[in-house]
């Protein structure tokens, strides 16, 4: 199963893309679709250059899952209005391209990567960086977006077992009843 | 000159295709794209309808240019996020197509269409029919969009007058002086 991981953001979205076989997780690929070289006025450029990036990373590694950080409303309500076109437009790029598309929290990428939701940035780059078994930290960026993929690969692997043990004994079994945390 | 407008809106985003010949403006189409039949929470389906819809629109009536609504800032933040995101889905979906986007604010719009700012969405209505010679009274969220193509046909026409002036006599003239109100 290969996950990309998108952190969306005008000026710079970070992409992450995993492999992941069972509990095994393999890094593949990262980097970002940066605007910062267009005029900070022409918005559809800008929100062109995310949508034709988002598609050539697709094209590029052919993930069978995305997984996208669900932004933030900012302090400044325009930022907020900007932010949310930059995600649309990486949103539509993936859907653009039949993939599936999950949505996780800032904090519940911390809670899957760093173990708690108070993790900052740097712990994020560290566990990231040593889940993935890579020789240096990853960009703030990508790290992101990587743990969005790992988000993701632990939520199918909860998923599968919940299938599993339903499968299994449907309504009788205790130990499905005692399993039914996730 | 064909020129498409656009109101975007995550529940209904409407367009409206109009054709400009000098002073002439011609009605062609106009409707709504609606995701009101999907899962309110599943954002990403509602951004492919209305990413898939705008590029059937402009495949369909093949515009050359398009104009589109400059968002406000809602009181309700998460409103806001939602509705930049619908805004990225459409303005994606433009460039995708390699049309050209302008941008205009309500106020413009209102100014193009009914001569003041501060017309209702009555009177853009009206006036839109009137303009366009319509037969009844457009759709709220059409009448927008039709609005916007307008406002983008009168900006047009300004251009081409300066262009126009500005070729006659580039630094001279009085009457080039004087008509430098656009």
């Amino acid at each position: 199963m290969r996950i990309l991981g998108i952190d969306p953001g005008l000026q710079i979205t970070g992409f992450g893309v995993v492999d992941v076989d069972g509990q095994q997780l393999r890094y593949v690929a990262s980097g970002t679709i940066k605007t910062t070289h267009l005029d900070r006025g022409d918005l559809p450029a800008r929100l062109k250059v995310l949508f034709d990036g988002v598609r050539e990373v697709v094209e590029r590694y052919q993930p069978e899952y995305s997984s996208v950080e669900i932004v933030f409303v900012n302090v400044n309500p325009q930022a907020t209005l900007l932010l949310g076109q930059a995600r649309g437009a990486c949103v539509t790029a993936l859907v653009s391209c039949d993939l599936p598309v999950a949505e996780y929290t800032a904090l519940q990428l911390k809670k899957a990567v760093a173990g708690y939701g108070k993790a900052g940035k740097a712990e994020v780059q560290q566990m990231v960086m040593r889940l993935l078994k890579l020789p240096a930290l990853p960009g703030k960026d990508a790290a992101d977006a990587l743990g969005l993929a790992i988000t993701h690969a632990h939520a199918g692997r909860s998923s599968a077992i919940l299938a599993a043990a339903t499968a299994l004994k449907p309504k009788s079994s205790a130990a499905y009843k005692a399993g039914r945390h996730y």
